[in-house]
């Protein structure tokens, strides 16, 4: 006969089950059974592990909890509604509404408690490794003898699927070499994929791999043994490595005919399935979303004693501030993200008469001005350090006998870095910046698309950002990267003209805290504008400024370029001049900037009286009608780049000043639109690299 | 005292090795140090293992080798050039020039005997393992009893960074689940990085992870070791399983002071270092490109005997044909891509009088009705198959019991699902198609624009197109994907209205072979278009048409839209008709096909004149000024996406036909834009869905 307390362990978990399939069915849509058969995992965790309180869901040194299977969302939701994060039972009968708090997958900043927005498979999993990686970060920088006010785990639920994904294989072999033993993962071994066993694609031996990673593993054989899944736990907290513990379970459990199968998966139970499964499981009431009284102040007590746990923290950081005060500011000022007062103030200019730089290096000398007063800034490359310039000199690498070290080693990881920079931005405590190739940006648009959706301020420096990387070719080649990144909702495009646009992108990058920022920077070296006769690269704050006037009147033409097309744009004003015609040449270096202007500035800075434009850009068309209209002429490439030298590459394809003098000619019915120099509109691949609207 | 052959051995090795410094110093950039490593891998490959015939680069049943590490690409170009691909000592010269045939990471299509395009790290090591399934299946399928027509391995090297990137640790997982024995792997474990030593980010057991895999694991101590490396290649032939084989190198082998070093991985090692290099290893020649006539002789020797491997071959076919002549035939079809007569006559219709049915599930029997007539077609889905109406009724289930199945289970890695299709396609005897939701296409981008760089007819199934899918949230509602994938040089969007236009869809991508396609397909069902009073579906072959034009006169304003919205346009039409206004509906699926169509065809579908234009999109607005012009209106989602049902999304977004109407009308100066029913325009939504150009 069971005890009292596994009686009243065993009501709590039901009432995690009921609510959940409750929910869906309500909803009619969802994922019921997998928080029917984690509900005992979540209630060990929850109940009997996590250090967390729900009256202070940003308590900094909380341990974090990542449902990485985030379709399993009702499983969190149940548990943030009876530990008392201030969801109500009307926001669980909402499942899944129009701006209810209980979205399909949990998405942070919408619901209290939500570590993390997971449901795109794997991303959760490797939050939960930047985290950890977050964590010793501030816990080797800030903790002193006597002193551990940086000291908790990250616990992560992982589904097959979470596990299948190449962003969790690339944080796994990360995790493991750094030996973030911190981190304590689930593996719900319930051996069944939406398309049916798992059997079908998925057989390796998950513990061994994990094992060849350098993780900790161990077993749960059936996940519904409480005292089973907390040894588990106490082993993985007593282990210095990351720990992988696989808990057997079925899906559904429960549900007399749905129980390990893939039908549980996705789709409500049905009325009268949940109706058989509240019988099977014994359960006090046929109501829907019913909930013992005893099960809620069970839970919701588990609730408040984080409040004695936060309490207890709070003592301790004030010990830790009477006597490191110095460090104790930093971190304050770390977790509030407050740049620091003179943050900026090392930041480079160049002049006219300084030698051409290639954007990238003059973002490595801003980079390292705002790192050596930014003490918090931290990050890396996935592999292309030295040529990205991301390195803090003497910044020290991060590892795992150095935490404190500042230039992260992502390894050719880009997918993981992404979803890792993602983890330590959540975490709080730093501000991180990745780097690679802006072609490889491809390989990591999940988690910037996920920065973006849960406005996080992540920065990428994205480096090699054109036709211009030269003889690498095409699979190097960025070409589509430029607006297939300006369409994701609420990421920063920042692609500078030179070296003193690239230190205002910084000095952008660094005040903005609400989303992530991506820098396009140039592999080769681009001419210093000569500001004296241009206006002021602060212009860049704007999205879009004039920077070169036409003289002598209004322009008759707007040409209108970014990053290294600016100065090509410049050369193709003074060639205009020289005929007589007035060109303006605006640098637009960011396009969400100056789509968030008002129509006042933007008619500006491009009239709508003056039809006659131009825009020269090194990348995909896509989308520059929006600024050039239907009578403009839109300079681009629209397809794949050729291994080259750069500059023959720039002139096979038709992005030379001779091409826009002479496309802005023929706007005015002064040409044919041919370059009369150079091979730009005669050559092979000038086909199809001027685009006009229809 | 080194033997005759020895000494041969040596002379051809060190010819690999200074052909590749001579020509990266010659580029003046490039990756000298994995070529000299590697050389006797290539050199034992290519000599003693490879079954292949450089006279006839395109010989169905031949070993294929992959250089997935493709910076080493001069290690590639070497082989080529020694064994008589045709490549000549001048295109060595060449390296890196605007259009030789050696560009900086091998393509292929531009050179022969190149099998894939490399140069993104872990898409080699996938495109093997889907040449290896296209073999199994094709043996599986026609191999009869005294008859093996194909029977040949995979070769592929492998750097560091292949074996980091997901995408590599997810086919690795597939390819041991598949039981694919045909694979060679070579890892090259020069415990080198961009950034220095592995020891940085790379500390995983390799081997042992592999094992997990279910792959056979061995290991050579020395990769000059010639013996060591054949006896490895021996036993992995012998050995069922998939095989990975550590190779133990010296990056930059023989170059006195840069060996060992990441100093030898991507820059050219300079004139002196290359003087002291050819002494180090007893070079005869000071000359650049100098090639001993004994090496050639013996590399060339060792090519030509291909030809008797494959003249034997042939006659193996020629007794395969006598005796199987229907499968003979079939495979001689399918190695042609040849469709047979009569394969889309089993096509379905709909008629106005049939039920409303989601894109996705037309697709799923226009597939069915295609898959019963061409039986090369297959495929599957990453775990979304029911989702995606993917599978192929009766189609079997593809696995190591049974590689005749034609349904493919990629499971939840969408990544790999794209870099095997490639592979799959690149092997050739099978046409594939891969399913998952559109949002997911993030996650697979890098092998999606991959086919279309080497114009490989891949088919893309992505469901759930849009925020139509409804309750799964913003994580899952694509809005950027569409335009993102349509910025990809040479990828075909295919977004069809209805069902009838998702026939004409499949029906164009099957007859489409010079790239990849993708359908973009509704969760939601729609209402089948009644083609009696509209335009037929076949106009989807031309990008757009005209659905359903003005009556009584010319257009006043014209309407466009694809996929889902439409609908909603022919509704708004029939409103503005109500007032008395003359609209036209284009049907807009496929812009990649209307930008193709002459200026004249566009200009009746989009005639200059009418520049009233609204168009509607249930995705991001970026691109659509192009066909709307200056004046138009956008109506598009430039934001993310919310959970809740799919009607009441649409709503908030203002993708309804009552603002369509209001805009419409706005643009004739009749109205403020604003909708006069539902909550279009008024929702808090609704702020920055629509978009004016400037």
């Amino acid at each position: 006969m069971p005890s009292q307390d596994q009686t009243l362990d065993r009501l709590c978990i039901d009432t995690i089950r009921t609510l959940s399939m409750d929910a869906v069915q309500a909803a009619n849509s969802g994922h019921p059974g997998t928080p029917m058969a984690l509900a005992p995992l979540a209630y060990v965790i929850f109940t009997r592990h996590l250090k967390h309180n729900p009256a202070d869901p940003a308590w900094a040194d909380r341990d974090r909890f990542i449902l990485s299977a985030g379709h399993a969302s009702m499983l969190l939701y149940s548990m943030l509604y009876l530990t008392g994060y201030g969801l109500t039972l009307d926001d669980i009968r909402n499942f899944r509404q129009w701006e209810s708090p209980t979205p399909g997958h949990p998405e942070y900043g919408l619901t209290r408690g939500v570590e993390t927005t997971t449901g795109p498979l794997g991303q959760g999993f490797a939050n939960g490794v930047g985290m950890a990686m977050a964590e010793a970060h501030l816990a080797a920088r800030y903790n002193r003898p006597g002193h551990q006010v940086i000291d908790h785990y990250v616990y992560a639920i992982c589904s097959d699927g979470d596990l299948m994904e190449g962003v969790a294989a690339e944080a796994a072999s990360l995790a493991g070499h750094l030996k973030l033993g911190k981190l304590i993962y689930f593996w719900d071994d319930n051996r069944i994929t939406i398309e049916g066993s798992t059997e079908l694609a998925f057989t390796e031996d998950v513990a061994r791999r994990f094992d060849a990673y350098g993780w900790h593993t161990h077993t749960v054989e059936d996940g519904n043994d409480l005292e089973a899944i907390d040894a588990a736990i106490r082993a993985a907290q007593a282990d210095p490595r990351p720990s992988m513990i696989t808990v057997r379970t079925v899906i559904g459990y429960g549900s007399p005919n749905r129980a390990g199968s893939e039908k549980a998966h996705g789709e409500p139970l049905g009325e009268d399935e949940i109706r058989l499964t509240k019988e099977a499981l014994g359960w006090p009431s046929r109501e829907p979303f019913f909930v013992p009284d005893q099960a809620l102040a069970h839970m919701r007590a588990s609730g408040e004693r984080g409040a004695e746990l936060q309490a207890e923290w709070e003592r301790r950081m004030g010990a830790f501030r009477a006597a490191h005060g110095d460090a104790a500011a930093q971190l304050d000022q770390a977790l509030s993200r407050t740049l620091p007062e003179g943050w900026d103030s090392d930041l480079p200019t160049w002049s006219r008469d300084d030698k051409p730089i290639a954007t990238r290096a003059a973002s490595g000398k801003a980079l390292n001005a705002i790192a050596r007063r930014v003490p918090w800034l931290l990050g890396g490359s996935a592999d292309l350090a030295g040529s990205n310039n991301t390195n803090i000199d003497g910044g020290g690498d991060f590892g795992a006998d150095n935490y404190a070290g500042r230039i992260l080693h992502f390894g050719v990881r880009e997918h993981a870095m992404g979803s890792l920079m993602n983890g330590m931005t959540l975490h709080g405590g730093v501000r991180v910046f990745g780097g690679t190739f802006l072609i490889f940006s491809e390989y990591m648009r999940p988690p910037v698309r996920l920065a973006a959706l849960m406005e996080q301020p992540t920065i990428y420096v994205y480096t090699h950002d054109s036709v211009g990387l030269g003889e690498d070719g095409p699979t190097h080649q960025p070409v589509e990267q430029l607006p297939s990144l300006r369409a994701i909702p609420g990421l920063i495009d920042l692609r500078p003209a030179d070296a003193n646009e690239t230190v205002e992108a910084w000095r952008f990058a660094m005040q903005h805290t609400e989303g992530p920022v991506f820098l396009s920077l140039t592999r080769q070296a681009l001419p210093i504008l000569d500001r004296d006769g241009l206006a002021p690269a602060a212009g860049l704050r704007r999205g879009a400024y004039v920077l070169a006037d036409a003289e002598g009147g209004e322009p008759q033409v707007i040409l209108i370029a970014t990053g290294s097309e600016v100065s090509v744009a410049l050369q193709a004003r003074e060639q205009l001049a020289a005929e007589g015609i007035r060109a303006r040449v605006v640098s637009l270096p960011s396009w969400a900037l100056f789509s968030r202007e008002s129509r006042e500035y933007r008619d500006q800075v491009l009239p709508p009286a003056v039809r006659a434009r131009v825009s020269i850009e090194a990348a995909h068309p896509m989308g520059w009608h929006r600024w050039v209209g239907s009578e403009g002429e839109v300079i681009g490439i629209s397809r794949f780049g050729a291994s080259a030298p750069a500059k023959r590459v720039f002139q096979e394809l038709g992005l030379s000043a001779d091409n826009v003098t002479a496309k802005a000619k023929a706007l005015l019915g002064l040409g044919d639109g041919q370059a009369e120099h150079g091979r730009a509109a005669a050559g092979p691949a000038a086909h199809g690299t001027d685009e006009k609207s229809a």
